[in-house]
């Protein structure tokens, strides 16, 4: 780290700051510029107290951090993509994974007819959530178990792997028992010990970016798993709150650029919640193939306008199938093909 | 709900718009406009179906909801302010309630020392967490149940209220046993599962907000606690997320005043999550005052550049007294006093 | 518009709100639900006093617009997309333009330089700053006029045509006498009498979306033009600002999809202004083919290392010359060529 | 500066490093630490090339700027805070000025009338907009010079002293003919031609932060009027763009604090702009002194819903006069008086 010292600091606050960087157990290097001091303190900054306490000293103007904070997750570690393999299929490599489903596993008829319809078109994965975390305690929670049970046999019935949230430290084993792929959404990005609960159970887990998660938090949040002892983390970008309000959340493609640049692990894109609009679907798909995505998942339902949840994003039968068509084009420039 | 459908749209598809709104339960009322044909849906939109799905259908341009969908939270619902009692100590009412203590709990004597010292200044609440959010696996996640043993002792010897947060369903008991007050923290704000098991404690819950949170969906997450039937909810504003990097969140003084109008519960400031440097925290703390907090809660700790948690944001216990002084003016000036 | 009344007001001020509809001009629809009554307002709203206003009485809770604000840059007043010619060159229709060349004009050298290299790579446009608006007095302001000449040599050269930015209404003849498109930058996205100066050219105008511009307001930005006669205006997506530090704006490649809904106008990306960095901006390139941009424009410079300004994001000669082969493919999987 | 190398770079790609270091002007000072060797560049950062270009080198992870980019407006400058004078009145220091009037000039009667409303409730200064910056072109612009005719006589029969904004570098005589204060609006925050031309007459200049602009930023905006000759700015705090939708803008009263620290010059605060909602004016006017502000600057109308522009977020005359009240004993709190 650096210390950046305030300009006019007297040599005796020059010397607390580096016999405070030397008790916490760096090697410090004082350099003096024309207006500034900056204390360079040597050490792995991921074993040893932070620095940046320092600023609560008034002689001190700043604490720069030198070091990437996430270790498991970083492509210096790793420096080969890696490849999650879910009950056999793979996400990530040169194959392109298409989840798609419905946003709530509302019924057993509506959850085949989706999952059959979905397999015609090049899904490889079924979504579908039997917990939902809703802004409000009014709005429809999922039929809980029950979904579970439904997506059970709807993997028999068409082959599909199966993508499911988990929302509490107490379904962990239900979950897991039926996910291929266990999911942590966007609200519980930071709740480390559902992470923690999830990796345990040896699942891949699909780890959505928080609303207002930067990439460095997001890849720590992937660090809690990769270092609970579960390699098998898929990232997935949906969406960043702004001020923007035609669509529901800011789609950030260049995070995808980004974290695959900064990191090993397979990326997918969630259009739907990306930008809660069923009509930008198709476009943000394609967007997602060019900018290098391992992945989509997308909400399907059978009648969006009688959804129990997020109609106006989800996508009906003939509207994924005419998108997956469209994709193809982009699938052959970037050399891939779904999976 | 108000439907507006798209300029130019022929009779049949308004028509099907109106069957849709009468399916789903409510009362149709169209009205064509210049432009516009709008469709007014009579009916309580906390108890149907969501209109929203209609987005989905291509005549249908926007839909605007009407009522606010928080209810039991609301001041309509309940014109007086509540008082939220915490083991006999008010927060809320003509009171101002002062909570202090370090970020972490970090050794039996440090957090007496800082309980002995926040209590002299003022402070009716000891804060300190036990189990700790922490961004990275890698940094200090407190002392767990030793920590909530400290904290009895803090109490015992000093007769504060303890505020401790939990951040595990499987902690729940351990913590609401120490708790007299349990914090749900910004990043859980909508791990709504944890809302409700902490509810079911029947102990008051100090209830953050997250880092990007609306004001609206804040009251919704205070809806799934008073719907657990938990009336013991205090607010917290705690700073949001934006595009400034001088503070380390933006505290938004203007949701104090919002809330305060929207609802009838208390609410309180946290000025040092709320910016991040503790030079700023004093100066904060006699905004939040003017605005209308009933309290706040502050980190103080011995030796902030030793902090293992947080250093750059907590104050130390001689200007924790001399901030504690400089608040009374304000204090007086809104006729309240410190509880 | 629609006036949403608060729950229990008395007649007397429902009537109130009434009266003050009909006298600012509209005809007024009361309609009385289970908690609230609406008043719909019925009148065009752009031509109307906005009765938002009416927010001040204390018995409105919300006035909800339902019309668009923008006429003539919306699809609804023009179907067909427009093509926009900068001295005979195309932007829009089933071409892709590209526009290339330093941040800044810097020398003559590096500018003819950059303009052959780009040319030969495939660009029809030379881009470069003769006017900068830098955040400091202190950096680098730009060549001004003698940046100009400049370009008027490069554009001899090479036959390129020029897009350059204008600063100051004082600047605008002498801007017009150079550009074959007048770029407005995003600081000045609602500098609204710079708009209508350099709409008052008749040169085709490239307007950036500002930095934190929601899209109805970008479209609006583009009105001021449009209703000073000139119908050439190029919306330039160019990256928002939020949260994220990784990239130094957010690329918003939804909003390109956004706006090629809502308007007939083309839409260009910056993909280096997007996200600040050189090594994501041929990845984005490939993002905002796919989304449907009607072009692109690419920071270019000889020695990015040394620029002048923004270096960090420039790409240099060879990678330019990479990054237009790459994105052939994606040219091709959306029908288009390069013009 | 300090330039982080990426690990495992060769010792000869560092040699690069220094040499372009060196080469801008700089004295490199490599520190290799375990992982990382960064190298610190000794010189003035304000008067050299930035090294942020070095980002293009592909062995270069990041670079850290260490100084402070504004110099004129920092309180390392000028440790003693400024005091701006505008025809004698002050605006800083032991006093706090109150700044009145309609958001736009409407018509002579009613801008007399709140005037001496104004006045009499204690304001010093009159605002009021007769060049208005509106999002949509279809909305009232103002009054233009007739507007600037009627506040002259507004304090010809008040002595009020005047603040304007300026929206164009024509106008500029004109409004500085008028205008005690020249404002600079949001919008206007980063046109820097327009701070130059308003910095020129030499009055003092009321420059309001951005909509999503970082303090350094607004800082250096300030910067250019400062070093184009002009001492007396006026910073103003009016809102900053979030994601939070309950109010227009999120009142940013932190930065007022941060401010006052990191500069000499004085900080009022624009309430009506920051929130955007007449009923929470008055309690951020309090908020605002409590923080520290040098004054306020308040929209206030004889009708706000018949008012031309922003009814919604201006108070009534009795509301102005009880929010000057409600003031007192929060000015006391401060040890101040309204000049």
């Amino acid at each position: 780290m650096i210390v950046v010292i305030k300009p006019h600091a007297p040599e005796a606050q020059i010397a607390e700051v580096i016999a405070e960087v030397e008790k916490l157990g760096y090697t410090a290097h004082p350099i003096s510029g024309e207006r500034h001091t900056v204390v360079a303190a040597i050490g792995d900054e991921t074993t040893h107290h932070t620095l940046e306490s320092l600023n609560a000293l008034p002689q001190v103007e700043r604490v720069l951090p030198v070091q990437k904070r996430y270790k498991l997750a970083s492509r210096e570690s790793r420096p080969e993509s890696t490849v999650v393999y879910a009950d056999g299929a793979p996400v990530g490599g040169s194959g392109f994974a298409i989840m798609a489903g419905p946003c709530s596993v509302e019924s057993e008829e509506g959850l085949l007819a989706t999952a059959c319809a979905v397999k015609a078109a090049g899904a490889t994965f079924l979504r579908g959530g039997a917990f939902k975390p809703r802004t409000s305690p009014y709005e429809f929670q999922g039929l809980g178990k029950e979904g579970l049970r439904l997506l059970r046999i709807a993997k028999q019935e068409t082959g599909l792997k199966i993508v499911t949230e988990l929302l509490s430290e107490h379904d962990t084993d239900a979950v897991a028992e039926t996910a291929d792929i266990i999911q942590i959404g966007a609200r519980n990005a930071q709740n480390f010990r559902l992470l923690v609960a999830a990796a345990r159970t040896g699942k891949p887990i699909l780890l959505k970016r928080g609303l207002s998660q930067r990439i460095e938090e997001w890849l720590l949040g992937a660090e809690y798993i990769l270092s609970s002892g579960n390699p098998n983390v898929i990232l997935c970008e949906r969406g960043i709150r702004t001020f923007e309000t035609y669509t529901r959340n800011t789609l950030d493609l260049a995070a995808v650029a980004a974290v695959k640049r900064e990191s090993h692990l397979p990326v997918i894109v969630d259009p739907s919640q990306g930008c809660g609009r069923a009509d930008l679907v198709p476009t943000l798909c394609a967007g997602a193939v060019a900018v290098g995505a391992d992945g989509l998942i997308i909400e399907v339902h059978p009648n969006p306008a009688e959804a129990l949840s997020d109609g106006q994003q989800q996508v009906d039968f003939a509207l994924f199938d005419k998108l997956m068509k469209g994709l193809q084009p982009f699938l052959s420039a970037t050399g891939r093909t779904t999976v």
